[in-house]
């Protein structure tokens, strides 16, 4: 386990549990590793990534976009034989492109759960965290793709509960751009236009602290997810632009018909994704 | 109590536990004023607003924006001497010089409790929704208009615990257009770009779900709300629209120096609010 933060910390506390018991991890942050092997979630301390894989069969990477990008060109050439490697990205063509580049194409496979978090670090890592969730995986295009990529969904099924589906990379990073990234940059936009406004001291009701939860992540990893996803993303935004933009021409005019129906087709979609 | 919706029904109720024996509730639903009566919520149902006022002390009236524009004409007449009213809206400019244009301004204070809730009707009332809130009060500009405002704030510390701030009605509504107004407002552009695009089947994380958990909201409220404030709601989604705009352009020129400040003036921000 590469990264043991709120997802890779769960995954590798998660493993245990379900009896796997020697699962090495490694943390840029001695802390975090010290306080990963304490809470017995991994069974032992590598002082780097490559040592860390040493005799794994599965490797899985559990850092943000960027330096999931170097590892896969880092460990490539130390992977054992044999051993498979995925990450948990939530933007899926960098990491599928860059493990073909490193011709890993057959022994990579893309992952990502839907299990984020705003928090971070081991401190919000727990076994349950990622157990039963919804998990991407993608399979590479090389001839031994598929194999690499049913022993992920394995591990994702035995070991985490989950519900593996199978996604194209490219369709996968359109669809995220839509549910995932653009969502988070709203809630960044959201947050950074309260902030310009001054009003930090007032009072805020669960309302606005819903909708601006996500703005306290880790900007380092969401500035990697929104540069590596930057096309799909950009007409995600482009759409919620002209969509506020509509909003208040609709007011402004004072159209309460086409306000209602407005708000009517949100409020559907809204309560549809409850269902 | 006129309304026995989520806060009508939670204000009512909450008052007869204070130990006001006399609550006499009117709703449009007769199905929801039995089950107010039912809970003990209310002591008697009315059968019109203009009887449900009879005899009371303290008027509230727990309805949207512009039901309660309607009904402080109506009841303007038959307001008991001596009796005070009050609302329980968002938006407070039009309340007050709707009581005043009515000549109630020695008897009415605007409240806005901030206790709101996505869910509506007496379904979603309980006793403790509203207990020990932050509560905008408006006293009106005539003589008596501070008197009226000092009841009304009584009753807010005495039965419901809650902390009332007096506020001017112009600088309330100037505030609540970003701190709530939009909130809701973005919610409600994001679902709707999400509908749009046909998303609905697809699998959402808590992410997509707290950012537009608000579009799930009754329109009918929001329709008036976002009216009846018009003006600095238009400025705050102009704000929203810009800031947008400058996020993807960051992200379509890659500029990551800029994209990290823009993210983490965001982040600083949501992170104040929760102190």
């Amino acid at each position: 386990m590469v990264g043991l933060g709120a997802i890779g910390g769960s995954l590798a506390w998660q493993s245990r549990l379900a009896g796997i018991s020697r699962v090495v991890g490694y943390s840029p942050s001695l802390a975090e590793a010290v306080a990963a092997l304490k809470a017995s979630a991994i069974s032992e301390i590598a002082e780097s990534p490559t040592k860390a894989i040493r005799g794994a069969d599965l490797v899985v990477l559990a850092v943000p976009p960027g330096p999931t990008l170097d590892l896969i060109g880092r460990l490539a050439p130390s992977l054992e034989p044999g051993a498979i490697l995925t990450d948990v990205c939530s933007v899926k063509v960098p990491v599928m492109t860059r493990a073909a580049t490193w011709g890993l194409g057959d022994r990579f496979a893309g992952s990502h759960p839907l299990a984020g978090t705003h928090d971070s670090g081991f401190a919000a890592a727990h076994p349950d965290r990622l157990r039963g969730c919804v998990v991407y995986v993608c399979e590479s295009a090389s001839s031994e793709g598929p194999r690499a990529a049913r022993g992920v969904m394995r591990f994702w099924e035995e070991v985490l509960e989950a519900s593996p589906i199978l996604i194209d990379a490219a369709a996968h990073d359109r669809q995220l751009a839509w549910t995932s990234h653009l969502p988070q940059a709203v809630a960044y936009a959201l947050a950074k236009a309260l902030a310009d406004r001054g009003f930090g001291g007032v009072s805020y009701g669960t309302g606005a602290r819903d909708t601006t939860r996500l703005a306290g992540s880790s900007p380092e990893m969401w500035l990697d997810i929104m540069l590596q996803n930057r096309d799909p993303l950009m007409e995600a935004l482009s759409s919620v632009e002209s969509g506020v933009a509509t909003l208040r021409h609709l007011i402004e005019t004072g159209d309460r018909q086409g306000l209602a129906q407005y708000l009517e087709i949100a409020r559907e979609f809204r309560r549809g994704i409850d269902r």
